[in-house]
Order: C-alpha cells, then sequence, then structure tokens
C-alpha cells in the first residue's frame, strides 16, 4: 500500500490515561514515518471526521506528544456521537469516506469503549461495503473496565487506584472522629452497569474490619433490609462504617437507587447522586450521623494518583493498534493479556472488533462475596496488580504542568459542510 | 520543675498532616528525655483525658513515630467536644487536674482549630484559678485556614492542593468532552465560614479563560442572577464552565445555598450539598447538561498529595510547641510566619492563646476579584507558595501505606468513672 496518513479519534468518556494510548499511537507511527505519513487526530471525536476538522499532530513537537502521557482529559476532544447503522445513515459513512479520500487517510484509530468498538467495527466494513480501503483498529479504554476479551480496559487501573486509595484515606479520617462525629462514610462511584470501579474501592482494606464495610454493586440486587443490618453491626463493633455505593447501585426490579424520588423545593425530581440517597437512609432508619463524597469526574481524570501499570497498558495498546495496523489487520482491537497473576506479567494480543463491540462484562460472582457486600480473594487478585506503581506527573507551582497542544487545524479540502 | 510528663491531644475535624503534627512533638519531647518524661495522648482528644483513656506513646517505636508524617486522620483519635467555661462546668477542671496529677503531666499540647485554641486557652488558666501548676501549649491545625495571627494554617496547604489538583484535572475532563456533554461541572468543597478552600481551586488557572471560571465564596452574598450570567457567558465563551462552591456558600440573607429546602419523596429536608442545589440551578434556568463532584472528607484526608510546605509547617508547629513548653511558655501556640514572598521563606513565631481562641479570619477583600467570583493575583502570591511540594507517602500493593500505631492505653490510676 501506498503511504497513507491515518486518523486517530479519542471516544466517550476521557480517562487519566486515554492520552498516553494517543501517545504511544502518535510515537509508533512517527517511528514508521516510511508508511504512515501524518497522524491527524479528530477534533472532539469522529464528529472531527464527519465535520473535516482535523488536526494536524506533525506540528507538535516530540517533547509535548510525549507529555502525553502525563495528561488527563482527552487531549484532541472527545464526544459522545454514535454512528448509526450503515443502513439507516448511509449518509454519514459517505462523508466519512469523502474525508478520508481528501486527506489521503488509509489507517482508522478509534479510541473507546463499547459503543466505540461498535462504530469501529461499523467503520472497518466499508472497504468492503463502499469500496474503500481502510484499515481500522480500535484501541480499548474506559473506566468501567466492561470490555470484553480484554483481561482490563487502559483507564480503569487509575480510576481503580484513585478509588481504593480515596476509600483509605476518607476511612482513616472517619475512624479517627467516629466516636463523636460522623458514623457512616459513603462514596458513590462510577459505574453505571458494572460493577468494577466500586469492586475496586475494596482494595483499600488490608485487615478484617477495615473499611470499606459496604459495597453495592450493580450487580447485587439492593436489600435494603440487609444493607441497614449491615450497617447497624459494623458501626457497632468497628465504631464507624464505610459504604461504597455504585452510581449503578439497584433495586431487584431494575429501579435505580439514584432515581429515588428526592424532590427540590418546587417538586422536581432531583437527579443523581446515589450517595446523599443511601446516607438518608441510613439517616432516617438508624440515626447515625452520616458524610458523603461523589466522586464524579474528579476520579477519572485523576491522573495525579494514575496506576504506573494502567500507564504502560494504556501505552502498550497506542503501539500495538499501530503494528496491528501496519500488518494488515483490519477490524480487530489489541487486548491486555494476563500472563500471570504471582508475579502479575501481562502482554498485548488481539481481537476482532466484532467480538468485542457492544457487549460489557459485569463482575463475576466469584469477585462478590456470599453476602453480596463485599469482594473476594479471587477479586483481590484480579484488580491488585492493575492499580500498582505511582506515575507521577511532573509539577510547577504545586500542580501538575500538563501539556496543551497546539492542536492546528488541517487544512479542509471540501467545500462542503456536515451537520452532525 | 521536675521532670514531667506531657499531654497531646487531636481535636476537630482532622487534617491529611496532623499527625506530622504529632509527630514533631514526640520526636522533639523524646530528644529531652530529661526534662520531658512520657507522651500521653489523649484516646478521641481531650475525651481521653477526661476519661483517663490515655495511650502511652513511649510504647511506639522511632520508625513508627516517624511514619505519623506520612498518615492521614488523627493517629490517636480526635473529638469535637468543647469545654465549657470553669464557672459553668467546674467538674470539667478538676477532673482534668485529678488525671494530670494522678499521671504526673505538666505539660498539655493541643492540637486544633479555634475551638480548640478556646479549650487551651481555658486550660491555661487553671494553674492559677485551682492551683495545679500546667504549661499549656496549642498547635494550630485547620483545613480551613481560618485561625487570626498564624500566616496560614497547618493542614490547609494540602487541602489547597488537593482542590487546586482536583479542579484542574476535572476541568481536562470536562473540556475535552463539552461539545456533546457535559457543559457546567460544579464542585463543592469545604470551608463554612471562610473561603480559603474555595479560593484555593482558583490555583488551578494558569492562564485568562482557565478553570474555575467561578468561584462562590461565603464572603460574597450569592447573586443569583450575576451567577447564572455568567455560567452563560462562560459558556458561550469557554464551551464550558467549571464552578468551585464552598459549602458555606449564602444568600444575602445569610441563608446557605445548601439549605435551599430539596426534599426527598417523604418531604423530608435534604442534609447538605451546595453542589446539587447550584447544578439544578443552572440546568432549570439555562438548560445546560452538569455534572457535580462533592469532594468532602475527600479533601481533608488526601495524604497521597500532601504539600510538601504544609507537611514541614506542621511538623514545625509540633516541634515548636515542645520547645515552646521547655522555655516555660504557658497559654501561647506557635504560628507561621511569612518572612517573604518571592521566594516564599517561612519561619515559626508564637503567639497567645487568647488572640487566637475563637476568632475567625476570613478571606479579606483584596483577595476576591471586584465580580465576585474569583482570586485576585494577592491571593495568588499568598496561596501558591502553600502547596508547593509533593510529599508523597510510601505505597504498598498500590494504596499507600499508613502506620498504624499500637496505641496501647496507659494503666489507669483513678478508680472513678467520668460521663462526658
Amino acid at each position: 500500500m501506498a503511504r497513507k496518513n491515518a486518523f486517530y479519534a479519542q471516544s466517550g468518556g476521557v480517562t487519566a490515561v486515554i492520552n498516553a494510548s494517543a501517545c504511544g499511537l502518535i510515537e509508533t507511527a512517527r517511528k514508521n514515518r516510511d508508511r504512515i505519513g501524518k497522524v491527524y487526530a479528530g477534533r472532539d471525536g469522529i464528529i472531527g471526521a464527519l465535520t473535516e476538522d482535523l488536526i494536524d499532530t506533525s506540528k507538535e513537537s516530540a517533547r509535548d506528544i510525549a507529555a502525553l502521557k502525563f495528561a488527563p482529559g482527552g487531549a484532541f476532544g472527545s464526544c459522545r456521537y454514535k454512528l448509526k447503522g450503515l443502513e439507516e445513515n448511509r449518509a454519514q459513512y459517505e462523508r466519512l469516506i469523502e474525508v478520508f479520500k481528501a486527506h489521503n487517510i488509509g489507517y482508522f484509530f478509534y479510541n473507546g469503549g463499547n459503543d466505540s468498538m461498535d462504530t469501529a467495527h461499523k467503520i472497518s466494513q466499508i472497504g468492503r461495503a463502499l469500496g474503500y480501503p481502510i484499515i481500522c483498529v480500535g484501541i480499548p479504554k474506559t473506566v468501567d473496565n466492561d470490555l470484553p476479551i480484554t483481561d482490563n480496559c487502559p483507564g480503569f487501573g487509575s480510576v481503580a487506584k484513585y478509588i481504593a486509595v480515596s476509600t483509605k484515606e476518607a476511612a482513616m479520617d472517619v475512624l479517627s472522629m467516629s466516636r463523636t462525629s460522623t458514623k457512616v462514610f459513603v462514596l458513590e462511584v462510577m459505574g453505571r452497569h458494572a460493577g468494577w470501579i466500586a469492586a475496586a474501592g475494596g482494595l483499600a482494606a488490608e485487615r478484617p474490619g477495615d473499611a470499606p464495610h459496604i459495597i453495592l454493586f450493580p450487580e447485587v440486587a439492593f436489600d435494603q433490609e440487609a444493607f441497614l443490618a449491615k450497617v447497624k453491626h459494623t458501626v457497632e463493633t468497628q465504631s464507624y462504617c464505610v459504604v461504597v455505593v455504585s452510581e449503578g447501585a439497584r433495586y431487584a426490579d431494575g429501579r435505580f437507587l439514584a432515581d429515588a424520588g428526592s424532590r427540590d423545593a418546587f417538586g422536581h425530581v432531583q437527579l443523581g447522586g446515589v450517595a446523599p440517597v443511601v446516607a438518608q437512609m441510613v439517616r432516617d432508619k438508624l440515626g447515625f450521623k452520616y458524610h458523603y463524597a461523589v466522586a464524579d469526574y474528579l476520579q477519572r481524570s485523576a491522573r495525579h494518583i494514575a496506576s504506573q501499570v494502567d500507564l504502560e497498558q494504556a501505552y502498550a495498546v497506542g503501539e500495538a493498534a499501530v503494528k496491528l495496523a501496519l500488518a494488515g489487520k483490519n477490524a480487530v482491537m489489541p487486548v491486555i493479556v494476563r500472563k500471570s497473576e504471582n508475579p502479575y506479567r501481562w502482554g498485548v494480543g488481539e481481537a476482532k472488533l466484532v467480538r468485542v463491540a457492544n457487549k460489557e462484562k459485569i463482575l463475576p460472582k466469584r469477585f462478590i462475596t456470599r453476602d453480596g457486600f463485599g469482594i473476594t480473594a479471587a477479586a483481590r487478585r484480579y484488580l491488585e496488580p492493575l492499580i500498582k506503581g505511582e506515575a507521577y506527573p511532573p509539577y510547577k507551582n504545586g500542580t501538575p504542568n500538563y501539556v496543551r497542544l497546539k492542536n492546528l487545524p488541517v487544512a479542509k479540502k471540501l467545500g462542503t459542510d456536515f451537520v452532525v
């Protein structure tokens, strides 16, 4: 194949290390200049491709590209935008081809989660369906850790580390004051459909009795009676109780706890926030003083406490994506393979996009304790290696010195607009 | 004075570095064994003294005491318990003297904030009032940074660093997705009466247009119209808007925004949480998609991202407290003195407890921008040195390896109970 340019886009919720994947990809592409021309990034993800709003990463210095390893957020912008099927919206795909042709793009790299791998898979088919030859490689990224086949998802290890560390620290605070102050502390974490992040809170515990005492997973139907009994027992025996609750915690009938129907002064249903719902339940039924924290975006952007293993894996999948593309592999995604557990060793394998797209991996039963409120030793063996090592960013004046790219646009070649 | 033992207690809300003060105090006392016998810590603060529940810190190894520099929470337990005046509750003071006498305690060190310095001041007077000679030294500690005289309070620098870093990171996340996702992000921070912590969020900004775009201080009456106009303008010009809001943000009539009257499904007033109130206001009036985070205890226990300057100052006031006591100074507190701003140099001075007790230092007007929504260059000059340096703790298996003391009790000598 003659030398083609590459297109790279970030998609969906960003992570503390998605830019490390971008770094791995761009640095590897630059080492293969004989076969890959320029790497163009989509401004705000796939929207950048549809609107011909491309960023010329070749204008960035090697130093700035290397610094992407340390920066959270999405350096080129990301988006939540799902392509429809080819039959439903053929115009989108024709537009992509138009842009790809205009900019001599022969490689398409899509860095995202479940939905994004669906999009990548659709695009990988346009060569056959619409006669435009392109090599499409997905790059896994999601804090939720819910992609199948890959042992874990880059992005997860760092949020897991943040939640484990934060749970441990807050628990020490609460314990030290529990005699006269807060008895129950509730930490709300992400994971709408899968409890991986909540499970990571369990890594805060080193010994029996340690926090967190209760984890509420989306995978386990919420049983208020059992929950309150456990809170009560924990406060009575440990003097305090720390609860890590997934935003996706739900009742047996599927209703989210977060939708419990808090209303503001005007009677509007109040959106979001499972932590206040759980905390209020504790106060109303047990009378304990509570506090709650909602980590929200802090958890997935906490580059300052990123996991070294996660960082290395994020870089590796970016690098591997280029190698797969250069090997002519279409419609694939590099995956993390666990080669051994103790000591932890990993490598990079590959999976077909069709096997990854739109599938969610939830916590297996064997990772959840019988009472439904904790993680098992097996879960700990799986999780612990992923949070190891502290990949500290450089600092300047007390805060991390995160790179800002120039993000210069590629001159447009098409005279046409496309409305997204 | 013959060799006496010392009593040390932690009081009020704990910080990421209050144990560093304990470390400074105990290590310095150990260096002066000829004059100070043992250091007894109150289990759960002053309650430990009243109930004769003392911890023998001499049973802890030098290594474990040194490791206190790295551990958040209160290593000996803290409490919220304010002593009444001598006239109102003479029995409390007589009990303290009974315990002090029984354990040959001649030095009283109290590590806390405003209320605690009031307690320390009262105790410093019992020598004269009740004829028991004791040297009482306060040790400043508060994340709120609201003690007078001292240039800043140990504990504040670390929470300030956490909030500055978290604001910066979350803002990068929000910005990168603002085209199709969250437009307004609200971070709730501590500081019921003073906006120092909220102000620290301002350190996240490096250039004009950077987040946070709006800070809501307790010192500035909340003006909904001006706030919403600024949110709207910021989203229109920057594509996103980050708001840091103090839990103490209030209306001109003194009502807290957090008390805006959200009610749960049963009509109960929902407690706490100014972030959801502000976020909902933005959605209802402007229609922007929002997210919010409530840092709560995470911010004041975040030892993993503690400020090196804060750590050194916390240690220094513990050390200085012993030196003041050995110099025979009663009813004083070591303070941080800013010797120069650029380069930042500091030292330790002293203040009389009576001048510190029950006084609150709020943000000066010159630290708040004219529109009331930001910090000035003067504020930045004051704040920035306090968050400098990363005092990372040691890690084990991916989370910080925080010491746990043995906390062995001192044998009781009194046959009497005291109900607190």
